[in-house]
This record gives structure tokens, C-alpha cells and sequence, in this order.
């Protein structure tokens, strides 16, 4: 985990638009070959020739994304970073570049933003991915950051979210529900550090797992390179932001589809398991609904199975079906419940 | 000019993240064959392979960069794209696709966001740039915009700020200060609303071409056009959003060189002249220190001018020099005068 520094003050208006992008930017390493032209003109230069290009962009927003009483800002600026790529993993590419602009109140020193440039920093290294640019800006109230991220693959190896059939396996990666779980952790203890600020410091190593899943979640980059190295390629992806029932219906009506989900497959951790019961949540809910695991949702043909047969970062969680026969649930109980989509909305 | 439109009121909690973005985008044309996958998957897909890109952002913020007291959404929109499409032009490239990311507070209802979405399409049909994505979310206060564009040039036809030259000549495209006068305009007006908000609709009409500057600005694709056409590569070059004697310290410092600035030659239109006077400003400090006019600011090689000269789209200003004689002011009484950076500043 990350470790929290003092922080002096320097108001943002002293140093100017400009050479505030300096400060923030000169410690970055460029990684690719095909960023001829980073920070510093009126646009990027990039030579994506090689093959095709995808790009997406995510806004997140102080109060409504994120909330600085729990969320050091280091954490936040690696986890808008990672936010970003897992979309570029859902498409079976790898990232190169991002784009990162944050407006920011004048509660903001400088060094605020530097302990949130820290952290993109971080990401930008840990999955080599290169900062081209930017804008940053005053705001009349709390932080905004918005990243664009941009990614390569081959024109063959790209997946979209509408190629699953029937009978294709549906499968995850990793497990669902602690980032949201380690959520409710934090919410607990600043109400509790409301009432009593004096209190001693909580042992939460019982939820270090949520915890980390909530502060600092990785994007799927390996799973990226294991379909690489299996061969295989999903005929269907994408990333679980908004919650498990939420995505599978993306996937089923982009891909005109149905599909069986099979409760007793839903992968928990132990964590989860144990706190969904001190919280007296229904862990199957929690897992459909709850957002930010980040984590991929993909389906392949039958036939790909003995590829991925056995490997610990898999889960098959069901099957597509025909179009007609909807998307359900099949409980413990061997019940049959429609999906509908549960997830995190911002509005 | 645009026209205004009754609004109903449709809260945007009743339609969600995914039908908003869905009602928002549906209706915008796809003009580039780069464009593979738009709006609707975890990321776009974009053939960029022919040429180098540019990558180009920008977050404009109510309160900061923005009033609604005067700017209607749907101009507010279109501004915007172009603001982002202005750095695309200035690095001699032609834009190809953006995306938008907006930020809303509940006090806009989807009737509100459909306006500016109208102002973003116009711009997207006037340029012939295809939305390829973004994000949609609320905020705790107020309305935010994060565009980033992305355009194409040949390798050797990008300009870049640090290509000039001592003895190139310094070019700038239409005139100056006018968008900042407008917003003088439209404030005072905004501040004799709110003392008689009964006071019969004042006569605009002296300013329009300063108000349509500030509400309606346009980027200066033509000039890209024109520059192939006239087979003239500028040396270096900037789009002039901060005021013009912070763009010119932007090229010299970049292109390690000096420059004189003729005072007399600063082009000015009439209106501005006029309207300097009535509020007392001094015309050449407000043409160097305003922003927002969206205009280039290039250098060329001597040897280019005959192609130029006469060409009502551009005025020579100045040339450049050694480094060592640093940037200055030549007024028009002939005294030489050192040009500090007076542009607008966000924070």
C-alpha cells in the first residue's frame, strides 16, 4: 500500500497554469516508441500506425466517485488511471497512452496535486503506459479527474461486447464484491471517527482484502496477455464497473442473446463472505449489484474450454442461451429469476 | 446565431447513465471511415494507421470558464468542440474524432443536456468530426465539459511551437481581443439584469461581431485548407486561448528565439476599437493579455511571404529574432518594450 507523506502548502495561484503542468508532468517516463510528441505543444503527436487504435475516457467525481476522508489522494490518482485501462483491457488491447485533466478548488495546495500525480505516476509505470497531455483547471468546488486512455490490438484480436452466442461459457476473472464491501468498511469508520475522533486506530486487517480492492484495484492487464499466451480469444468482454447483473445484460442484448447465471458459481472471497454477514447483506445481491471490482466478464466458445479448464484466474459463472429465453439467475434452491440490472447509477 | 428553445424539465435520475448517453448520441453522424466503432462498447475503435495523430484535451468549467447567465447551452456546446478543435488545427492537422465528458448537477434536466448536446452535433457536422465516446455523470455542483480530440496530418506537414527561426517572419490569422470584449458586454448586461430585471431587451447590435465571437467562435480549419493550397508549411505555430503575448513567449521560449511585435500592425476590428474606448481600455494591452479568440499564431520563413501577402486572412506582426534580444513590444511611438506573459489564468 501507499504511504502517506506531511504536506506543506503552495497555493495553486502562485505557480500559474503552466508551470504547474511542468511540476506535475517532468517526472513521467515515456514508454513507447510511438509517442513521438508528449506535454508540452498544443497537442499530442502519436504514431498509431502499427494497428488499430482504441480510446476511451472516464470522469470521476469528488462526492459522487470518490470521497477524500477515506481515498488518500495517491490511491485516487492510480485508481483513475486503472479505471481507464480496464476498459482498454475489456477490448482485448493493450494501453499506451492517457490523457489526464483534473480541475481543482483552491483547498488544493500544490502539494495535494502532487500526491495525485504521485499516484498516476504509479499506474503510468506499473502498466507502462505513457502521459500525453492534459489541461488542468480551477473548479468552484472539489476535484475532477478526467482520463482518456488509448490502447492498440490487431484487428482480428479485438473483442466487443456482441459476439457471445448460445452455448458460449460465460466466465469471470477473480472475485466480486470487496471493493464494494471495503466501501462500507470505510463508510463505518468515518462515522465512527465522527462521534469519537479520539478514538484509537481500528484494526481493520480483517477487511485488508476489501480494503485494497477498494483503494487500490489493479485492471486485468494479465488476463489480457494469458488469452495471448492460452490462445484464446473471448467472442465476447467487458469490465465489471457497474455491477455483475448490470454488464451480463450489456452483453446479452449487445450480443442478442440470453444466458443462465449460476449462483453457487459466483466467486467470493472469504472476506466478503464473513463481512456480508456482519453487514447482514445478502452476499448473491451484493455481488450482482455492487460496482468498482474491475475485473473482466467475458464468454467463449465451448470448444476453448479445456484451454482455460483449471487456471485459478478463471470462473465459468453460466452459458448464453437463446435470445428468447431471457437472462436469469439460477439460485442455490434451483430457482429461476430474471436479472435486471442492479447496478451503480450516477445519477 | 442559434435560436433558444422552450425546455420542459425530464430528471435525469428517471433515465440512467446508459439511455442518456444512448438519447444523447444517437442522432450524430459518423463522417470518417477511421471511425470503426463509435458509442456503445468499453472503448471506440479507430483506424488511425494511415498517418501520425494528435491527441488534444481540454476541461471547461462553470463559473470558471463559463457563465450560463449568457451562454445558452447549445453555444456553449459548440464552443466547446471548437476550443478543442482549434489545437488539433494548430499543429497543422485536421480533427477526426472527439469525445465528451460531461459532469451535471441535478439542476439540469435532460432537456438542458439535449441543447448542449445539439451545440456539440452542429460543431461535429461543421468540422465533420465523429463523437466516438465519453462518460456521463453528476456532480455536486454545477456543469462540466472534458473534450478530447483527435485529428491526423503527415508526418512532415505537423508544426510544432519550437520550429522558428531568427528572421521568420510572425503571422497571425484575423484579429484580436474581440471574444474578451464581448464578455465585457455581455457582463455589463448581465449586471444592469439584475438591477431592473423589467428594463426592456438592450440593443446588442453595436457588438454583435464581439458577442458572436465569445458565444460562437469558430476554429480556423479554413487556414489549415488554405496552407496546403498555398503550399506554405508554417515554421512553428500555436492557436492563440490564453492571450497573444503568452502565446508568443510559448513559441520563443520552445523555439529558443526572440521576437519583435509591431504595435501598429496588431489587427483590430473596428467594433473593438470602438468598444475599447467606451470602456476605457487601452486596445493593445487587451489584444496582448485576452484570450479566447481562437485564432493561429505562426511563423514562416521570409522566403514564403510572397505566397501570403495580400491574403486578407493574415497579418504579418512582427519577425523573429536571436534569442538574446529577448520578445519585445515595438509601440508606435518606437520604444521597445519588454512582453511579459498577461494571459488569462485559471487559477
Amino acid at each position: 500500500m501507499f504511504e502517506n507523506k506531511d504536506q506543506s502548502h503552495t497555493s495553486l495561484d502562485k505557480i500559474g497554469e503552466f508551470g504547474l503542468i511542468q511540476l506535475l508532468t517532468e517526472h513521467f517516463k515515456i514508454y513507447h516508441k510511438s509517442t513521438l510528441k508528449g506535454v508540452g505543444d498544443d497537442a499530442a503527436v502519436l504514431d498509431l500506425t502499427k494497428e488499430p487504435s482504441v480510446v476511451t475516457t472516464d470522469l470521476l467525481v469528488e462526492g459522487v466517485h470518490f470521497d477524500l476522508g477515506y481515498m488518500p489522494l495517491k490511491h485516487l490518482g492510480y485508481k483513475a488511471v486503472v479505471v481507464n485501462l480496464s476498459d482498454v483491457f475489456a477490448m482485448n488491447a493493450l494501453p499506451s497512452q492517457i490523457t489526464v485533466s483534473i480541475a481543482a478548488s483552491n483547498r488544493f495546495p500544490l502539494e495535494a496535486l502532487e500526491e495525485l500525480y504521485s499516484g498516476i505516476q504509479l499506474a503510468c509505470d506499473t502498466y507502462k503506459v505513457d502521459l500525453i497531455g492534459g489541461d488542468t483547471t480551477s473548479s468552484t468546488k472539489g476535484l475532477l479527474i478526467s482520463i482518456t486512455a488509448i490502447g492498440q490490438a490487431k484487428k482480428e484480436e479485438i473483442v466487443y461486447r456482441n459476439g457471445a452466442k448460445p452455448n458460449d461459457l460465460l466466465v469471470i476473472t477473480g472475485d466480486l464484491a470487496a471493493a464494494y464491501l471495503g466501501l462500507q468498511v470505510l463508510e463505518r469508520e468515518k462515522q465512527v471517527f465522527k462521534v469519537n475522533p479520539n478514538a484509537t486506530q481500528p484494526d481493520l486487517s480483517m477487511y485488508s482484502y476489501l480494503i485494497e480492492r477498494q483503494l487500490k484495484p489493479e485492471a486485468r492487464k494479465d488476463v489480457i496477455e494469458l488469452f495471448k499466451k492460452l490462445h484464446v480469444k473471448p467472442t465476447a468482454m467487458i469490465d465489471i464497473s457497474d455491477g455483475l447483473s448490470s454488464e451480463i445484460l450489456h452483453l446479452c442484448e449487445q450480443s442478442k442473446v440470453g444466458c443462465n447465471l449460476f449462483e453457487e458459481k459466483i466467486p467470493l472471497d472469504p472476506q466478503v463472505i464473513a463481512t456480508c454477514e456482519e453487514f447482514n447483506l445478502e452476499s448473491t445481491t451484493v455481488a450482482l449489484s455492487s460496482g468498482e471490482d474491475y475485473e473482466l466478464l467475458f464468454t467463449i466458445d465451448q470448444k476453448d474450454y479445456d484451454k482455460i479448464k483449471g487456471n485459478p484466474n478463471f470462473t465459468v459463472i453460466g452459458h448464453m442461451t437463446d435470445a428468447k429465453e431471457g437472462a436469469h439467475l439460477i439460485t442455490r434452491a434451483n430457482q429461476k429469476i430474471a436479472i435486471i440490472a442492479q447496478g451503480w447509477r450516477s445519477f
